[in-house]
């Protein structure tokens, strides 16, 4: 936590009705969880060269040499430390900086283990451990996203060499994006057409080596290079997105990754029986990954907004007293509290997908695919609901900090650019939310024929009692209940989906009716996606939580999480008549008595999440609360304050004002 | 528009139904005012030295150098082009970069303009008019912000010497965030404390020169500096926001600022009779500007998201043909549209508010103050909704432009990064709704004492026939009839202002109840403030609008806007009864067919905005389309790819791979 001398916050901590450390296990998962999260933060905010602070200063080429500084370190103490893979994967996240280890570790080497052969995994497998080899992952291309059937680069069998050709044959085949690609990776699981003869087999991955071991150089037939300056300041500009173009590239025939599909060495195309729906498996995993980083995100920004909001002060000082606390303003914890609640509802829905994923994996292995497109549906929906709304709710916590949330040092702006792109990045969160609702429409659709809905749309199972239950509600403390919390969200979405059922089957055209709705197929997804999480939560408190006072924290949460987004989406409710005007007043007036619940335990319920000052990178957001002096202090390192007489003062400066421009160059 | 070779979006230009030359000066408001911004945003297009594509690469040294440079040329070229007031602020508006000079001509000037003596004015003004002197407005501390009575910095009457002594007695009262004031500045109007003897007189304008006129260093007793970064790459990091500590600095008496308030040779506090609701005159203009610049804002955003869906395919290919335009896609329409529709409704807002402060400034001068509440609160309501309102419009039109939005070249980043302070200037978002739902309050308070409501509360006058009367929609195209449009608004925003009024009014504390519900009053404000854009929009359209097509056109962005904040507010409305759930089902179709309307016109409808390649900044919003190429054009000039090996390698990179690590340097 860093030297603390005199804690600010102090107060605030003393009021707190819970055990903190019992809640940082909670938070954490597990002890086990939260000793080996703890003891990384420890050693990452300890070590010099992990300094972020000095982002904003540093031109591209110094913040990338200063990246792979970083990442060369972290994987020299890695070895020094003997880290298990998964306390070397916490270190990498302390270090808090995008760079290309992540994509080397997350996304090459899962390619290459899930659709590589058992061969080629021994091949290469072992030196991408060891980092002989730096990896990447080459699909998305400058004129194609997340259409992976409409990339272009082409891969040729050529019998007689036993090779692959890859070329770059338009200028919207370029690879762009990929992470790493850039300046640091050797090699690369690039995504190409496979042509045999004249035959298109659709697009597959292949291992190419991109630069030279010897001294990095690009190899032959490869332009590989920066695709340029991203939003915002550090954030992801220590990464190296890159481009890539292939003249003739050549590879031999077992680089294509052949666990599914094979290409033999006469150039027939043979499909493997491994089962396809395999890199569905993947996908829930990622995005598994996806939701429990958007929990993390959003309680960094939600720690630095209330524990500033503690420290602030403004307006309403009563005979020259002090002014009040921020916090304290019913504003500010309609918009505050919402967000508390939401990064520990998304923070137990991802321990629930954690759980999902291995469910999914087993019956996999069991070659039970019942299950698959509900799990890989929701997961996709998830990781919609929570990105999305963690990358508003960043922004909402940095307006929450006043003007000074504005600055580099409040650590805010940098965490939002560096967080908005998984509002895009493994699938856009619009067109995601349609595949939940494809499912939903398909679900709803075969309620009639006996078919019984799996998992999370289990609910629809009961949708003549939802269609036309009534909620009970008749004062403010009814909505405490949780089952009536669940019920009235149940209700909401089957309510909606049944309505854009009855309406698509009302169309000529089932495809063309999607598309014409499909702006009401996001809303109906929303509503079973916030359904989910809603459960996730009131779930979590079905479960043992020891720790004075600690279940109390987390029910006042979870009704907060669930009657703030009633209220936001009360237009659902009512059109639905799932809940009454009255019912929908009654929720608002329970939510104004639940924050003030929150108020006394707001920055007790942030600390533990246990981050240290250097993960936070937040001056507004220090434990110790001492805000003003390390602003001040911050400014002054600024370069443009290393003199007092700025460069350019005489060429411009003076010249205007002494009306001398006429006789200045500029 | 920049040379055109072949205009890749001609077709959709083709398509369009209406005249784009007539709703150029429809958008401008006038032709000679589409002349005048024409003639001035080609004059800074063509000239290198504006050029702002390099923003991202430079160091924050040499990005203000270039600021300066920018400010100094555009001041010479102002000169020889004489031109007007007027033009000038076009001219500089067009130069599109943050500078001091934009604080000098916006608040230091109509500072002494507002608050000097007319003796004060004939000394200072020609020096500023001039340049000899670069001042800023020094108003908000490190410690205090919106809260003008909390300011610490102290102005203490010297008699013996006739000066003021100005002190920062406290850390927190160290100036902090003025623009202009940390490196270019010369003088600042200083707001602080009066203090004569021991009496404190409240907080008071000074004139204070800060730099030597001649060498530019601070003055003796004066500590100034920058600020730091703040939010982003470019953007506001060319303003030198600054910090300004006072250790016992003497000025003369007369350079308080003593229009309103005056001490005399004997220390003497006297008030003028120059009436203090001039004040609100001035926040009226400023706010106004704020109005019509968030429609700039959001118009230049949509201008990049629209033409780039257009040129974007994505899915949908049939039988190897072209995929989709992603404009072609319901829910890409459905995020899209509306936000066009508001960047045209926040346009005529802006216009009709610009005749509000002169029919306000007119009835100051007569001395009759009975709009002025009024007129003031609803000026810091639309602030509030069209600022907030645009600040999430660019991020969301930089996410419907998918991943190549977040590259700095598309633009969108840097014109987030540089908007989003409008949200907190000039009055904090939140707190103005306040105000707005204060004078709502009490208009509805007093509504049974005869009082008639003014202005834009003149509706709150029907409250009887609002609060029972039904929607008479019954099929979809009923909701395209203004007067059923604006019935609903006004009926929704009556109800929920009497309702909380009423829930007000069972309080035993109005100051309390007023806190206590505070979040619902701040959606009853923006309920009011909505229901203003939507009349404005409505007024505008029965004037006389020449042009084939023009009125049309309007018209369905009109509903639009109308319809799009109906469905998004659905709650609202269901909740006060003001319409019904199958009415508000009606209203979502018939938006739905209304984009149909929008699609052919929608490339059409952003060139009306008339904004040139230079000025839009981005390379997705080209006027031509040529997206592709000039993407990977832009990428070949980041710094990072100066060499194919990056700096570093042999340091960082060879090493880990070469396995010796352990003998490496980090």
């Amino acid at each position: 936590m860093g030297e603390v001398q005199t804690d600010h916050l102090a107060h605030e901590r003393g009021r707190a009705e819970f055990d903190v450390e019992a809640m940082k296990i909670v938070w954490a998962g597990s002890k086990q969880a939260f000793d080996l999260s703890d003891r990384m933060a420890r050693v990452v905010a300890s070590d010099p060269v992990f300094r972020k602070d000095n982002r904003a200063m540093l031109g591209r080429k110094e913040l990338f040499k200063n990246t792979m500084r970083k990442a060369a370190h972290a994987w020299k103490r890695i070895i020094e430390l003997r880290l298990s893979e998964e306390e070397a994967s916490r270190f990498r996240a302390f270090v808090d900086e995008p760079a290309f280890t992540d994509l080397h570790w997350g996304m090459f080497v899962p390619a290459i283990k899930g659709q590589g052969t058992d061969e080629q995994q021994q091949k290469w497998l072992p030196l991408a451990y060891k980092m002989q080899i730096v990896g990447c992952y080459a699909q998305t291309e400058l004129g194609h996203g997340s259409n992976v059937q409409g990339l272009e680069t082409t891969a040729t069998f050529d019998p007689k060499s036993d090779e692959f050709v890859i070329n770059s044959p338009t200028l919207t085949s370029s690879k762009w994006w990929p992470g790493g690609l850039g300046k640091a990776s050797t090699h690369a699981v690039v995504y190409a057409r496979l042509i045999i003869g004249n035959q298109h087999h659709g697009v597959h991955g292949f291992i190419v080596q991109l630069r030279s071991l010897d001294n990095h150089v690009p190899l032959p037939g490869i332009t590989v290079g920066d695709i340029g300056m991203k939003f915002g300041n550090g954030a992801y500009n220590t990464m190296d997105n890159g481009v890539l173009r292939f003249d003739n590239v050549r590879i031999p025939r077992n680089q294509m990754l052949m666990r599914v599909s094979q290409v033999t060495r006469e150039g027939r195309f043979v499909q493997s029986n491994v089962p396809r729906q395999l890199i569905y498996g993947t996908m829930v995993y990622v995005r598994q990954t996806i939701v429990s980083d958007a929990s993390i995100a959003l309680s960094r920004a939600v720690c630095v907004a209330t524990r500033y909001s503690a420290v602030r002060r403004q307006f309403g000082a009563k005979n020259g007293g002090l002014e009040t606390q921020v916090i304290d303003y019913k504003t500010q914890q309609n918009r505050l509290f919402p967000l508390l609640a939401s990064a520990y509802a998304f923070r137990f829905v991802g321990e629930w997908l954690k759980w999902l994923y291995t469910d999914v994996t087993q019956r996999l292995q069991a070659k039970d695919f019942s299950t698959l497109p509900e799990a890989h549906a929701c997961t996709a929906g998830l990781k919609s609901l929570t990105t999305s709304f963690t990358a508003d709710g960043i922004e909402e916590c940095r307006k929450l900090c006043g003007g000074h949330g504005y600055l580099f040092s409040s650590g805010l702006p940098e965490l939002f650019a560096a967080y908005v792109p998984s509002c895009t990045y493994e699938g856009d969160n619009y067109i995601l939310q349609l595949q939940v609702a494809r499912i939903l429409m398909k679900t709803v659709s075969q309620l009639g024929s006996g078919v019984q809905p799996v998992g999370t749309t289990a609910y629809l199972g009961r949708v003549e009692h939802l269609m036309q239950c009534q909620c009970s509600v008749q004062k403010a403390e009814d909505w405490l209940k949780p089952s009536t919390i669940q019920e009235a969200f149940e209700a909401r979405a089957t309510r909606m989906a049944v309505a854009c059922a009855q309406k698509l089957s009302t169309m000529p055209n089932q495809e063309e009716g999607f598309a014409e709705l499909s702006a009401d197929l996001v809303e109906v997804a929303i509503a079973h996606c916030q359904l989910i999480v809603v459960s996730k939560f009131i779930e979590k408190l079905q479960q043992d939580i020891p720790g004075k006072g600690v279940r109390k924290q987390l029910e006042v949460l979870c009704n907060v999480y669930a009657l703030s987004l009633l209220h936001k989406h009360q237009g659902d409710f009512l059109a639905t008549g799932s809940i009454t005007p009255e019912q929908a007043s009654l929720a608002n007036d329970q939510l104004r008595h639940l924050y003030d619940q929150v108020r006394p335990n707001a920055v007790a319920l942030v600390d533990a999440f246990n981050y240290t000052d250097h993960y936070l990178g937040s001056v507004l957001g220090r434990y110790d609360g001492n805000v003003y002096p390390k602003l001040y202090e911050e400014a002054w390192k600024d370069p443009l304050n290393d003199s007092d007489v700025p460069d350019g003062y005489n060429e411009y400066l003076r010249p205007m004002l002494k009306q001398q421009l006429h006789l200045a160059r500029l």
